[in-house]
């Protein structure tokens, strides 16, 4: 109980294994702890061993040091574990349990929590709505790709899977429901997507993928994956998804190849603002690119999800608009259309427990999708390295043995 | 072009084939035709050859004499057909094409058509709000299990499939998409069914069966199906469902057997008013225990989903009350659980288009989960003899050939 | 702050002021205490000194002996208070505050909860989702027609006013929002009311009076109520509605005077299970006829709003149906006009924020649509025994003076 | 049944009354009319003396010279109308009726306008999805500001107001049915307005004062309009709105003045491409500065309802991107907050009856709330003079001598 393996940030494409302090019932000063959050007390929270714990591609936008996140920041938001510990004001979650981080952290007591939009709750970061464990300008609550974790208001946040024996042996495919099952069928959900409708999907990343999976459970007669990896195209075709090579020029000709007409019902930006160019400007970053493209794509009456990631400061941006979030964006294609746009973080709670559902009863293989692949926390950095590279790979943090070689 | 032969009703228990007139563009006298709709010019119709047409559970009430159906009405409201005569007003139909019929008949002029309440049309009954090709009190447009019909408002009515020989070799699930599919989809998607939902639907007749693949491609986690008859249980297990034998008592305890709670999330009553009883009382109809078993096994917060037919009258009732259409129901159950109820007709333009795609892109199995069987034209007296003694299967009159042995 | 004067049942017609303690951060035993709520602890809650709390419809069928509610149960679930004591758990809300009380009580923990649904909480009530204060069956707690009452899980549960002096300012507007002014809200809201409704309102008690107001906030362009009680529908009319007086017969015909259709776009049960019939019936109860008048007078595509209460068990009930909660409901009436319904508690939640906005806003004057009228607690016998025998008037008792004469 | 005079485009900044023929039911070829559709037989139309027709703000666009309309394009989309000759394939439209005509022109047979997409329509103009009268390149339907105008598809495209006598009474209120007034309702319904919502409406033109109106309507708590033009802002004020000079700095400083937070829950934007900078910038135009407000000002969880028009070329903007329509956007800014944005013309007939039931209930006082002034079709050009120069005046012309003095 002394100690607390952790992976953190160490400064732009450097990431190390480092050793941190087993966690209390109140949130302590660290690297990027907010000051206002300094020493709040968490009697409402528990502390998880660690079961499984994901790279994201969102932590490399801190590891290739896009932000302002500080050297030492404990990384990782998405998040299962088993409850080793138990705040004094806990009520329904026991020891022994296995569950599901949602990688927003809320309150479960503001307007916002109320009405069901936990990703951006009122009382956890004091600098603005919204928060998340292990991310830079988010509050400061401290990541989990580590052996323990503090999870604050865990009556509220956390989804408990029934049975335990269970949840570990689908553990490659539950670790998924912390963040880009959710994430993905966010996007999915608010394209619109239903019985019938044709998808695009800008981005074959775990999100992206993830949206395609989500789109086939809710109905959609055909799934269109893009980007400009092969390797990760191949893996959207492996669970019968159509794709399309960004690479080889404008998307549309593509689609109208394969469905007969140029156009999608449903758009989904699973890349952010990281984006390239399509065809000949693949080779470097446009970051309205996505945007711009399914506002193109998407047939009159549409509607784009947008989870992927758009911020409002890049330092590493390309040009002085990209710097301050400035996109150049053709809003009169899309108005033209009478298209709708959803931003934002997934309000994960919202989806969680009916995806759950669905991998418990062998209705969505969301592991095989995203080829989830568990390494040892020890290996993270390397995993990150991979990941960067563009290997069409999930990896899943096993830091505490749970998940069986 | 001169006759056409048809399948009427000729009186309790008996169905022909008789010889009708070839339709024209005015909705003329006869049997069951509404005074004030003889005479009407139907300019903007058409005239199908009939492709497919299928026999349905609703026809049978008036076939047992349980209505107030006149002999020699022609039957048939689930109609496939080709487009052999185009009326002097439509636009955007043409000559050749191969379509699907919604059963009920809307105008697409009236606030409730332009409300997409297409089962309830103002103006298509002189008598109330909604109506049928060949059924009792429903304005009298002649039915469709003929060689040939007339079908009013046809750029409105008409789903045109996009290609000749696609549709034709995928007939048998294209002909459910004119009442069956969209009917237990409205079921379903009323009864709230979503990703990771549990649902028990009441009834594995065709509906029933369309319900439970419906509700599966609205990504529920478990589908339920209740009945008494062993051979259409049977059938929901061929593809996936799990069943419940309501004659072997209260389905609560099958129900928590399957799940390992006696409640599901939502709840689809696939029987209507001729049900009958569970456990010991099987044996008699009891129209109230569909609708106060279903109130008893969806868990709080859910909602029921009721295309099942219930009615104002009925003739062959059991009691005075049933003769009326008076049910006694056990509302205070639904109320403690904070219940919501949706009843009537599909309203299936809202739907058919996206199930026609789940159906072209393989998506939906149609055919196979309600055992779809075609027959000649001739064969139908057979077929509502088979129907009306519970084989699992969906009969598929084929009345010019279009489909293939 | 040792004792706590209550307003309590004694027995059939029966209600006095008793003398009991003063509350602490346990569920201690008492009359109607849920055995299995004995003993809970509360550090989650706060205890309000009562501003102002409300008599409420649904406190007479209790004190009318129509349920099992036994002596000595403190009654009262509408309830407007100030913090005096905070539990060690509690976060956000603030000794001196003046909050709002949700009449449902809820956890903010649970799947329900999460869902919005807080009139069916899982984790406040051991016999049954679904909790109040002061009611019988509803797990025990303590109600808040008294001077002091606990308030549990505080932070999800009390709506705080933003001030102290505009709250007292108009606190006969805000006192609403315990119960009645959302539950109108829900049954308007819940029957479809929009911009242009036409809207009917079985019942011109506090509940239907709200329900009109809430159809005319939603931008009804009708409102009609009704009631057998001239002074009742006199105040529905004082502030814009349109009336039918039940007694005088068949709605029907005094609709089709009013809209020149006898039909209006959505329905209102703001009566329930102590119904009484129609026109010549109007002198005896007939639990169905509300029911069933709303479907015949609702037009096809409409929608029924059911916040009246409908019971399991009526010892009190006309016959030996109305004994066990079956009502004879002519369902195919609504079918064959593709009616929905929505029965259940209002979740107050979902609501309340944006009526306490109205209110702030002069946007809503409920008091005066209802009647408010103060009286102290003393009188609260009085104020029981006047408003059953129909007086159009909502009492507001005020136990500890905040309300200026 | 001669002539028909008109007010047509004859150049930038030039508009003037012309003779033009009396229509048929054909599209004749004619200034703007698109190759496509010349010849198009309309017997499913009618034909309309006109009753009121409306200066619009977009009308505006193509006077300034801002677009490629052809002169003598004849204007006019906001067209009121008693029918005077049917068209041999009306069935439910009757001579003599006074009808509302949506400005979107639709066929009532596509997919989309069986979604209930009037904007959008597929069949109507054939270069690409939606239509409307009087509009460069909207597939060259004529415009109504004129005696008489073609209305195509009149059974599906006609609102009937259902007394002649009461219509011309109220005829400055029906007339804003055509246009402004769902427009508005349509961009505070997409922005989420809803009882209790604080609501920020940029833009104090007609569509702005028709959104606030609407908002007050849908139950807005406070509602605030912003505009550079105090005479507008006055008569914003003049029906209960409170406003907002953009010209005197940042928006934000002001709301928080009004309502204690810098931040609504709901913001539309009823300027569009044409916008100008704020506070110092007032006095040039910045076409992303609406937009880039709107997101600063709308709080976390909120939606932004854009009636206001975007195009996807305008050879008068002030820069290279803003002639091809881009707009630099900070979207990172609405991403962090998880905005929603709702694009596109409104589907006018999805709202207008809802709001001729509130105006002809006396709910909704459009015609004062946009100081609706009806002149005499030849005081046209003067009507659009003084509109560009900032007049808070709707002008209603009065072709045929309905409107009484």
């Amino acid at each position: 109980m002394s100690g607390n393996k952790a992976v953190a940030y160490k400064g732009p494409g450097k990431v190390e294994i480092i050793d941190t302090d087993y966690p209390t019932f109140e949130l302590k000063d660290g690297p990027g702890v907010n000051p206002a959050n300094v020493g709040r007390k968490v009697n409402h929270g528990v502390i998880l061993k660690t079961v499984a714990t994901n790279i994201c591609g969102s932590d490399q936008h801190m590891v290739r040091g896009r932000t302002t996140a500080p050297a030492d920041l404990v990384l990782g938001h998405e998040i299962t574990g088993e409850v080793v510990e138990v705040g004094s004001d806990v009520e329904f979650i026991k020891k022994g349990d296995i569950c599901s981080v949602p990688f927003n952290i809320s309150c479960g007591r503001c307007r916002n929590c109320k009405e069901r939009k936990t990703g951006i709750c009122l009382n956890v970061n004091p600098d603005r709505p919204g928060s998340a464990y292990g991310y830079v300008d988010m509050g400061g609550w401290v990541g989990g790709q580590a052996e323990y974790v503090l999870v604050p208001y865990a009556d509220w946040n956390l989804l408990k899977f029934p049975d335990r024996d269970q949840a570990l042996e689908k553990i490659l495919d539950l670790t998924m429901l912390s963040d880009i099952f959710p994430t993905g069928y966010h996007g999915a959900y608010t394209a619109g997507v239903t019985t019938g409708s044709t998808v695009y999907i800008a981005g074959a990343g775990p999100v992206g993928l993830a949206a395609a999976l989500s789109a086939q459970l809710l109905g959609a007669a055909v799934v269109i994956v893009a980007d400009l990896n092969e390797e990760r195209l191949a893996q959207a075709r492996s669970f019968g998804c159509e794709t399309v090579d960004v690479s080889k020029g404008d998307p549309k000709d593509q689609i109208e190849q394969l469905l007969g007409v140029p156009e999608v019902d449903c758009g989904v930006d699973a890349v952010g603002f990281e984006a390239r160019g399509h065809g000949k400007d693949a080779s470097h970053e446009a970051p309205a690119t996505v945007l711009n493209s399914l506002m193109s794509i998407t047939a009159a009456g549409g509607a784009l999800g947008i989870p992927g990631l758009y911020v409002t400061g890049d330092p590493g941006g390309i040009d002085e608009a990209a710097k301050v979030g400035s996109l150049s964006l053709s809003l009169g294609t899309g108005w033209a259309k009478s298209l709708s746009f959803t931003t934002g973080q997934c309000p994960v709670m919202k989806y969680n427990r009916g995806l759950m559902m669905a991998i418990l009863h062998d209705k969505a293989h969301i592991a095989k999708a995203v080829n989830a692949k568990p390494i040892p926390l020890d290996e993270a950095p390397q995993g990150y390295e991979e990941f960067d590279k563009g290997a069409a790979t999930k990896y899943v943090l096993n830091p505490n043995g749970y998940i069986a070689a």
